[in-house]
């Protein structure tokens, strides 16, 4: 039986007892499940690759935006990208078994803590066919099963990669069921798999606004939230100027769309007027709006709302205040941040080590640009995502944060008196 | 104005307020509130048992059972525990600052992760008023603001010791509202605490069944669940049969109203005849239930009914299985344990390994009993209570668990290319 045709109720009692074979897997057999996958996704880019037309097609036909379509449009490189991301992923250490301490108590009992898998997590993406395979690859690594919910827009493309990862695992001797795609894609049924306790361990919403809201208002399995990046770049009395200028440029410019993208600047007012109009003049194409300081020193730039402070524009927009210190700044952060990534540029050490301690966000970055806030390019290898809650994980989120921990205890018959 | 009279959502104010003075407190500073806070209670301890004595009577005339009187009851011996109990979390070493781990990334960028309060801790407790200066004395050394929020049952009591609390904490000069009493003590009111998002960072509920089920169906903040401890132990073939007796009856006996405490027995077929009359003899007074081979071997006991196996009596009775093997044991576990505590009684390296692989629980034991499974017991320091869920903490949690972590990333104007 085709695992698409069951309920999500028969696809998450496959899924537990599938997490029960992986929990204990073999690092050897778990890569070789992600080699062998890797293989079928290049052997079956054909089929891939139709599929993933008729979606576009569809797509296009029911009047999808570009940005949609180049979301979800794959071409061989994109397969032999996910291909290779699998293999990637495959030479990354195996963090299940790690022993993070252990000690003896006075009785003789040996404690130790373990890393262990979760179990089930749960993903629900949208149109983006490459997390089918990296999520799916992240979780069999870590040795979990993985059910997959992706968008319908993305149906007939996530059905092939799915079944080329559900072959790669069962050659490999591990349950195909390791990697389950939830092909029903109502939001009833999203719901429903919110509310799947005791069968999922973890999920991870990959989306936005209004499916992380949905995920918080129903949610009733564990989950970790990607969230928004509201992230300031905070320009000190005592910064170098030049590099500040770079810092904006690189945070706003380099990949506006992406969480880790700068969003509003904060310039102490000692330097605003050196820095601003020198900043504005490398940055053609973006729009600025600030605040009544900015605009007086910027001509002819929009007044700032309130709105524009607490926005995430993801776009070649940039909301600009002027600050009287650095206590101001933390405040504006405080208020408006929504704790993902914030830098500061100053070549004064206090302001640094304020900064750093005081300002709450996953990630804190001195004199350099927020974009470096990214798995890959802080060295974790493949990431999940960015979490911006405080519990179980905080900022990029790699294999590790695929596990949990497990209390082993052993003794020779100790009891408590 | 007595923080007694604000609403929830200015407690909520407050509460963050204290805790981003709180964050970058000194060990020195947090230590030194602890112990103004022990001196108070203890100078304090006529009021507060004279506060206590009037909810003890309150309760009486509403009908309480002896166990909730008992649980409510001051003396002042319980005073002086609450004294020392702040005082030895002061003595404990602070979590925050500690540096998890860094690495420098080929550009030069430095990273480090390093161990943060969470913010804002909410509790949500029942009728033992020490919970209010315990709570209290973790969250402060962990450098966080708490919100207390006990049962009307014991108003007047934590009253009182929030009051000294507060008192202590001021006398170190942080501020009072790092201990917060929820006064407000409708159930709506506690669905309003649940649902705080962006100002409690971390609820913790410390109740029955009703409560942890309240709050996954209702709360929007983070949680963590401190849940059933429905415990086996697991007498294999080769178990060494006096060092089982007596695990069993110190897992079952020595303290039965507790999480830890042992619910089930499962004994390998080879060994039932000859282990389970012999755990009988030893356990007068323990109501043993048991399947069909159990009930077979141990003349007039009752017959266990699947939902004995799911309970979690907190009570002198014991359901009895007896089982083919190793892998019909895990299997029960599986289907009824609730991942608190799980043990095993082998002398065979290989029955050891496998079931502290395969059976998925926050604490796994080898020939020692589940009563060792607390904080307390296995050298943690005080415990906030003990996590049955995968995410962020799993087992007893103390200072470190009522922590995050932060990136801290420092370079010298590096940009991403």
């Amino acid at each position: 039986m085709d695992s698409n045709d069951l309920t999500l109720a028969d696809q998450g009692a496959r899924a537990r007892r599938a997490s029960r074979v992986l929990a204990t897997a073999t690092s050897s057999l778990k890569d070789a499940a992600l080699q062998r996958a890797a293989r079928l996704i290049e052997e079956r880019a054909g089929e891939i690759l139709l599929a993933n037309e008729k979606d576009v097609r569809d797509a296009g036909e029911r009047g999808a935006t570009r940005t949609a379509l180049d979301r979800l449009r794959l071409d061989p490189s994109r397969v032999q990208s996910m291909a290779a991301g699998l293999r990637s992923v495959a030479a990354l250490p195996d963090p299940v078994g790690e022993i993070l301490d252990g000690w003896v108590r006075p009785n003789g009992l040996r404690v130790r803590r373990v890393r262990v898998p979760l179990g089930v997590v749960g993903v629900i993406y949208e149109n983006r066919p490459n997390v089918t395979s990296d999520a799916a690859a992240l979780c069999v690594k870590s040795g979990n099963a993985v059910m997959l919910r992706g968008s319908s827009s993305t149906i007939n493309s996530n059905m092939q990669i799915a079944s080329a990862l559900r072959e790669g695992v069962r050659q490999a001797g591990l349950p195909e069921d390791s990697v389950l795609l939830v092909t029903e894609t109502s939001r009833e049924s999203a719901v429903e798999l919110m509310r799947m306790r005791g069968v999922i361990d973890c999920l991870i919403p990959r989306g936005g606004h209004d499916l992380v809201a949905s995920v918080i208002e129903n949610a009733t399995v564990p989950y970790v939230i990607d969230g928004d990046g509201n992230c300031h770049v905070y320009v000190d009395a005592s910064a170098d100027l030049d590099r500040a200028v770079e810092i904006i440029v690189n945070a706003k410019m380099q990949r506006p769309s992406v969480c880790n993208a700068a969003e509003s600047l904060l310039v102490h007012a000692d330097v605003a007027a050196d820095l601003l109009p020198r900043a504005r003049a490398r940055m053609a194409g973006v729009e600025m709006v600030g605040d009544a300081r900015a605009c007086a020193i910027l001509d002819g730039i929009g007044r700032a709302t309130e709105k524009d402070f607490a926005t995430e524009f993801l776009d070649l927009k940039l909301a600009v205040a002027v600050v009287d210190d650095l206590d101001a700044a933390i405040d504006h952060i405080a208020t408006y941040g929504t704790g993902h990534s914030e830098a500061i540029v100053t070549e004064d050490l206090e302001a640094a080590r304020r900064f750093t301690q005081e300002v709450d966000a996953a990630c804190v970055v001195v004199n350099a640009s927020t974009r470096f806030v990214d798995g890959g390019e802080l060295g974790l290898g493949a990431e999940i995502g960015i979490s911006t809650q405080k519990l179980h994980a905080r900022g990029p989120m790699g294999l590790r944060e695929l596990t949990s921990v497990k209390f082993v205890l052993e003794g020779e018959g100790q009891i408590r008196t």
